[in-house]
């Protein structure tokens, strides 16, 4: 790895001033440091020469270093998805899952990089698109989660499920969470999900709040195609008024990306042929940052 | 009883069919028939003579028949709160907790009124005021429940219980649902909380996929004064620029209500001095409807 | 209060020592100590004038100080349910429920009691009736939980559950809990059932691992009674041989007390007209312990 | 196939009246029918020319007939597990899982068999080998789960988890349940388990009971070895006399086979090189089986 293209999460504080210590370790050890344009931000001189378009920036780098929490991280791994670029987190937070490296291990790690003693771990995505009145209309890329939810002012929604075309069920629920195992301990856990291993090659169905108590969780190979169906706005006209306002739906997808969903719309979950690469060393374990999140779960707030 | 205010759910096809029969068959047992006159609907001439103000109804009514669900009554019984009229509710579409007479027993329902042939049962209801700046700006009356939740683009919410003003726990979550014995088998379930009998004088807490897994339902006496804070907006200020927007949330009584909370305000829930009492006869008891509501969960949609 | 009855908890270590130390605080404060005679346990000459028959124990003690953890007052609050003894828990162990007194805090405690600085809190208990062939045979008092299980060998077993007569549910499963709100959050817990404030007036039934998952907690009134009838012997000679292997099953007061059911057993459980009453003082409250206590489960081990 | 084994489950009345109708039907299509000996069960002269050894039916058989429910497939499927001949599981119960025949399709059902229109669905089987004082001391082959719980009288047990050879968790509970995906419908679902699509290839960890509300199921990849330890006898020895006898534990193997486990014990369930082959036509799919399974849990019973 020569080129390291450093991504700073705007909204922290230390993520600054750790770039730049980053910068200095790096051009001492005759790498080559990359921000992006957009990342200036108001820095002083330093940074110049260290400025690419976001284009160059994807074409030029060995390796991205993201400064901030998981959610920088899985910013960076949707923008990131088409060049395959590993990312090493820096996590200038609490304890993450994503984030391999915390501040006081910073120049160990930089050098354990250097020297090539780290592994890659790849990590599946899925992809959602949204077939409108029988047209592909949009798509989005999830190392988390995709979510489908009711609107605030709505109170539950009514979709049916199927996989590879054979029906699994109707729900009636606050929404269906589609989590890979990155993010089964995010948002799906939360809703009563499974914990899946990172290396499990599994997507969990999770409805949420589901008036059925019969609907659970269901976890299935990372290769099957999730399709999921609302009533079309014809058969809505049936509808008595305040029904048809119950339907107003989103889509979200890691939590980051909201788009609206309409009756009629068809939600095709998917495998994604991308993988987020994630540079890992070896003294952290799967295991022991989940009961370390779990047994705090709300020092994190 | 002598006059009867009947009230039917304009989106039923059956309910004026329904009102009428009621209306005749009330009439040939000497007994008078009320309807509001914003229920006229575009009836013909058979319902003129019974139509009264709402002023007028709710001072003249010494019973309520709701033509419709349980979603009909709930909103009746907030309507009616303050002149404490029992509800008789005619089920005219699927099973129900709360409509105790099927369409097919009508006649033998209405005898049985006639005849004092039935009991009346006590529901708690609560109350929510909201505290904004210091002032109570505003409240409502709740048979089923109390949904404070995230609005829709936002993901959780971090908000503060109080019970009797000692602090309970911080939550970070979807929402969370105060609820009555009456509203536990309903949103409260699918959340997860517990099934409370309907003479059982408590109110159950339930958190809305809450972040942390220890953050389980708690089940209070109910005479408990609940209190839930949030931060205020200057606090927020401090707040990185993504987060406050996360923190938009609504207040929603019995699913039909719906308001804007703001950072910063107060929320007291406790119970009401009002009750709503139901008409009840003595062939139906609580366990037989909810084995047949849980069973056939998805029927009811 | 001048007799103070001390209960030691034989397996913990600190607990003769600690039982010394307040005897010699008590008698400074003109106050008088019992033990019973079976808890001399091997002590020296100290504990010899303070030896009591049960009996004698029973009707002289004022109060009653446990030296151990919940267990040691569980088992204490059973023993003198019928003599209404307030008890004071002194915690030789880690953070308890009902044990009100930590180790630095003992003689600050011991002057509050001295100057009658406290309150006391009762708890409801519930009691188990077996009937037999139509008679009842036994009883037990419970403070916590009454629990109906599967023997070791068989895996689930059917019962059903009526409350006041009217039949509930019947449910196939590992067996069923009825917690008071003080075993609340105790197993009742760890087989998903909700907490139930202290001071509430009801009683949880949750099915543990039970084969439908419709079988959700029930909250009841405390004045309700709850029958749980098992298919009888003669019954179950229509069944294959195996089947009757798995209705091998028991029942267990506080975790403490166990005995064999058959067959055709019957189990009664209503509130005891017994309380279980606890000496407090002001500085502790039940949502502060049960912070601790969900944050650190496994500590306790 | 040429040779049919055919297996019946000795307490349904139909198996052996099937049995017979089922040996006319294969042997009017030359096809030959072989019983156990230890099966001929007081039947008359019709079976005895069929009647062969355990070692010739398992040598000999091309396919199994199990009749009865899923137990009688699941006990044939680890009889036969070392010799992966196909089974056809001809329901003479309630609805099943593994059982692809109903009594009505029966003759359709071999006329299907005879014409060569079925696959054969792989199901992925556990070991659990026992290690006792560092020696394999027995093992066992579950085609739906392994579960480690306590025995009868005592309340939890405690033991870790280890995922090849990482420490999970410490779990203190009333055991734990790990699960096929073909298990995952059954006790693991009891438990809270998520239900695992038969053809992911993932075990699920479900804790029962467990005292941490933070203790969740967790899905691993089918290659994952699993461990589990307790403490040692040894080192119970410094525990008090209660705790030992709360450590008295079982093993059960798809909730057929029973093994008393001591202290010390590790137990190591992997893989197994075996699978469970089962007959199966095009018209069921699981996920209709899996809705009317939930919908009628109770009247399995």
């Amino acid at each position: 790895m020569r080129k390291f293209w450093i991504i700073p999460n705007h909204t922290k504080d230390k993520a600054y001033h750790t770039a730049k210590r980053i910068t200095q370790w790096l051009e001492c050890h005759d790498k080559e440091v990359i921000f992006q344009d957009t990342d200036k931000n108001g820095q002083g001189d330093w940074i110049d020469r260290h400025l690419r378009t976001k284009r160059e920036a994807m074409e030029q780098a060995d390796c991205v270093i993201s400064l901030g929490g998981d959610g920088t991280i899985i910013q960076a791994a949707r923008r990131l998805a088409n060049v395959h670029v590993p990312i090493l987190g820096v996590n200038l937070g609490n304890l993450g899952f994503l984030a391999e490296v915390e501040m006081k291990e910073l120049e160990s790690a930089l050098e354990k990089i250097v020297r090539g003693e780290y592994t890659l771990e790849n990590r599946m995505m899925v992809k959602a698109d949204i077939l409108r009145e029988k047209e592909s209309c949009c798509f989005g890329l999830a190392l988390n989660d995709v979510v489908i939810s009711r609107g605030a002012i709505s109170r539950m929604i009514g979709f049916n499920v199927y996989v590879n075309n054979v029906f699994v069920n109707h729900y009636y629920a606050d929404g269906i969470i589609i989590s890979t195992p990155t993010g089964s301990t995010a948002y799906n856990l939360s809703a009563g999900g499974p914990i899946l291993a990172p290396q499990s090659d599994v997507v969990a169905i999770t409805p949420i709040c589901p008036h059925s108590l019969t609907a659970r969780s269901i976890v299935l190979p990372g290769s099957d195609v999730i399709r999921i169906t609302f009533k079309s706005r014809r058969d809505q006209g049936e509808l008595p008024p305040e029904w048809k306002q119950k339907e107003s739906m989103i889509i979200t997808i890691d939590g980051q990306m909201v788009q609206d969903l309409y009756g009629g719309d068809e939600i095709i979950i998917s495998q994604a042929p991308q993988k987020t690469s994630l540079v890992k060393f070896s003294n952290k374990d799967f295991y022991t940052i989940l009961r370390k999140k779990l047994e705090n779960a709300y020092e994190k707030i």
